[in-house]
């Protein structure tokens, strides 16, 4: 069995030819090179490029620190982020850990969410869930004034106040933000907080692997160290994987393929895939262009969208993540009556099947006109995920430079923001609120 | 304010003009009329239309029953099944459940979800959970012989048996199944569990509202008179908001807007979302058409997937679920140092912040080039879902219809099944698993 993240696409050809993608190979190799040397669009937020390499280990050591103290500190630590600030951590907390751990008591802290939406609901019952417990927050932000984070932030640090006080709350809090400049910068200098430095060549997108994503990820039990070293494993290593990804989904897209639903097989990696949704819908999905990003959980979603991928569309392509090894093992037992007919499997482990129900899709998939790019990962491991996230952002970068974009802008997103700025009469938004009201008189 | 579903489309017309959605509206009358007279394909499946104003007062006292005891006898109540049997169940729980509520004590059981993939581990995690609590099962399929529910239900049928005794376990069981046939009435029977009936004329994704949804439900603590009731009223009531949905989606299909995309802002309806994505992928995904539909949760998702939706492929539209009311206010404090700069917002509710995103995102988008539907729903209680549920299946039929497929069929969902017989080499899949391990070796 093979030791690292391997990418085939022996059933992505049909209307795709084999030969066509190979001829792509020398454009990936091109859109790499351009990476690697840093003069192509978007330069100034390659930090993530090498930051597996370049992290130390006493920077590791001093994450670890302050997530042991909040661990053991509290109940519930709180991250308070949005996009990038949010998926990292939460897609690597969920796929290393147990699958109800939110019903399972615990010695250490559990990590929650909040800031990552506007629900007033969903606030209303997070606040009363830590009410009169023992919790902390990690808020992270560049700018300290993205609206979501900052609501959150607000109110929960006002909680935390009245209910242990400034100062021992000023222990319970970590601000993750810009090195020197911002509103969470000036407040964290004034109330003393424990800080993180969000680097300024790393898009929010890329920045699992900075304490962004390191230190929740930390504060859940996991080990960091693991994380690092198989993103540098694959830093360092051979480019095959990332170059066949990025040409085989390029050749897909130029050939009418539109939509890549991202599959999986494993409930734990549901927001795997909500990451790499931003990762690749945010870094492509520009000019009037771009793959679609969507995603789906098997067998789960093969009894809802199983029917349009079989039959609606010819317009798709699965990108599946299969998984090597699980972390448990569950028999099927033998069963005397065998009413349900599931003898025929009884003593097999239920990985087995699933295995079975994975490569029988794929190939119904392909059969129904659904190209296919298997991604293998040996286990979910820290090592394994952290080569994983390494691969999916490094082909990404050179699936977007394959594409003709700046995979390191976003140019897209502040649009509803000035809409909802306007809205709330922001101060410095009359004009555009006036105009705002007048559209909407019409 | 309405009392009702509303659908506005205001904001759908750029490509596709006013004139031509209300040209449409003829065709969309018709599909109606088909679908209510009951002469168009797949009408042995329309026991779900006067489904809501057939269900007696009896038959949801004998539900609520059930659920009571399970209630209060079990700390967790497992609902074993997947696709429509599990989904609509999903969906409801979500949306009337606190965000919170797996972290919270509660004196009656929370309802956990199995038989709805393969996961090695999940199935693991969920058993290590259930040792030495007191569970119950709500087994969930027509058959009893689909192969993840099957799996799932003998796993814990087992643990439950090992438990507390086979006399026990058999009051804590509940099967939902065909009326006499099948091997899960069979083994009912055998054991003397508490059954209900899915319905010949309903299949799985519009079966929400039989007992396959209102147990589970009714368990959850939820109100499924009032679920019941709110259907009724929109079973009974105009069909404008349904024929204004159907029609204008189509029209813009045709104008070559291929993916729908389901947008709420509040977290709760994430699983709704996942219930319509079978509901209309499963009847609309055939013969090589359909929308593609896809879902977003906002504002988490602007800062992923609001970049590509804001400047990507101009295929897609969008269908906003607007909930008016939220159950709790939490008022936004307000911070003598305003270093986040939000004192121009203290002292509002949150949500006033939301719904100016909500429309700030809708004009944003719209001037981006993508259509807008707007659903409005006053508040998410147990009757305005009700009705939300029954719209959205009506609506379904409808668009179905206009489309030109059978809405009721789903004959693209056994292709991957056959293929993993075959695989798994079940009894009756030899000559299959001989051509596929052929296939594999080429």
């Amino acid at each position: 069995m093979s030791n690292s993240i391997q990418v085939f696409n022996k059933y992505a050809f049909g209307e795709v030819t084999e030969q066509q993608v190979n001829a792509m190979m020398p454009e990936a190799e091109q859109a790499l090179e351009v990476l690697e040397k840093g003069n192509g669009a978007g330069n100034d937020f390659l930090g993530w490029l090498h930051l597996p390499s370049s992290i130390t280990a006493e920077e590791l050591a001093d994450i670890e620190e302050t997530a042991s103290k909040l661990r053991t500190t509290c109940e519930y630590v709180v991250v308070v982020g949005i996009g990038g600030s949010y998926l990292g951590a939460k897609a690597a907390i969920e796929a290393l850990s147990d699958c109800f751990a939110p019903y399972k008591a615990d010695h250490t802290a559990k990590v929650l969410f909040a800031g990552n939406n506007i629900g007033e609901d969903y606030l209303h019952d997070l606040m009363t869930l830590l009410t009169d417990r023992r919790f902390g927050i990690v808020v992270i932000s560049k700018s300290g004034t993205t609206t979501e984070p900052a609501i959150a932030f607000r109110l929960l640090k006002d909680l935390l106040e009245k209910q242990v006080g400034k100062a021992i709350a000023s222990k319970r809090i970590v601000a993750i933000t810009d090195a020197r400049k911002g509103a969470l910068r000036n407040l964290a200098t004034q109330e003393g907080y424990k800080t993180y430095v969000i680097p300024d060549n790393v898009g929010g997108r890329f920045s699992v692997l900075t304490p962004v994503g390191l230190l929740p990820i930390a504060i859940a039990g996991f080990d960091i160290k693991e994380l690092v070293a198989g993103a540098v494993e694959v830093e360092q290593g051979c480019n095959c994987a990332i170059l066949t990804y990025a040409a085989t989904r390029n050749a897909l897209y130029r050939a009418g393929k539109k939509i890549e639903l991202l599959v999986n097989f494993n409930p734990k990696l549901h927001y795997l895939a909500e990451w790499w949704k931003q990762l690749y819908g945010e870094s492509e999905g520009k000019g009037g262009k771009g793959i679609f990003p969507a995603a789906v959980d098997f067998s789960t979603d093969l009894h809802s969208m199983g029917q349009w991928i079989q039959d609606g569309e010819r317009t798709i392509f699965e990108t599946v993540i299969s998984v090597g090894e699980q972390q448990n093992r569950v028999i099927i037992p033998h069963d005397e009556a065998d009413l349900d007919g599931l003898n025929y499997i009884a003593g097999k482990d239920v990985d087995y099947v699933n295995k079975m129900a994975e490569l029988g899709t794929r190939l119904a998939h392909v059969d129904g006109g659904v190209p296919n790019l298997l991604i293998t990962v040996p286990a979910l491991t820290e090592r394994y995920l952290g080569m994983l996230l390494y691969f999916f952002e490094k082909a990404c970068g050179v699936s977007g430079y394959m594409l003709g974009v700046n995979p390191f802008d976003q140019p897209g997103v502040e649009a509803y923001k000035k809409n909802m700025f306007a809205l709330l009469s922001k101060p410095g938004y009359e004009e555009a609120s006036a105009a705002l009201q007048e559209k909407l008189r019409r």
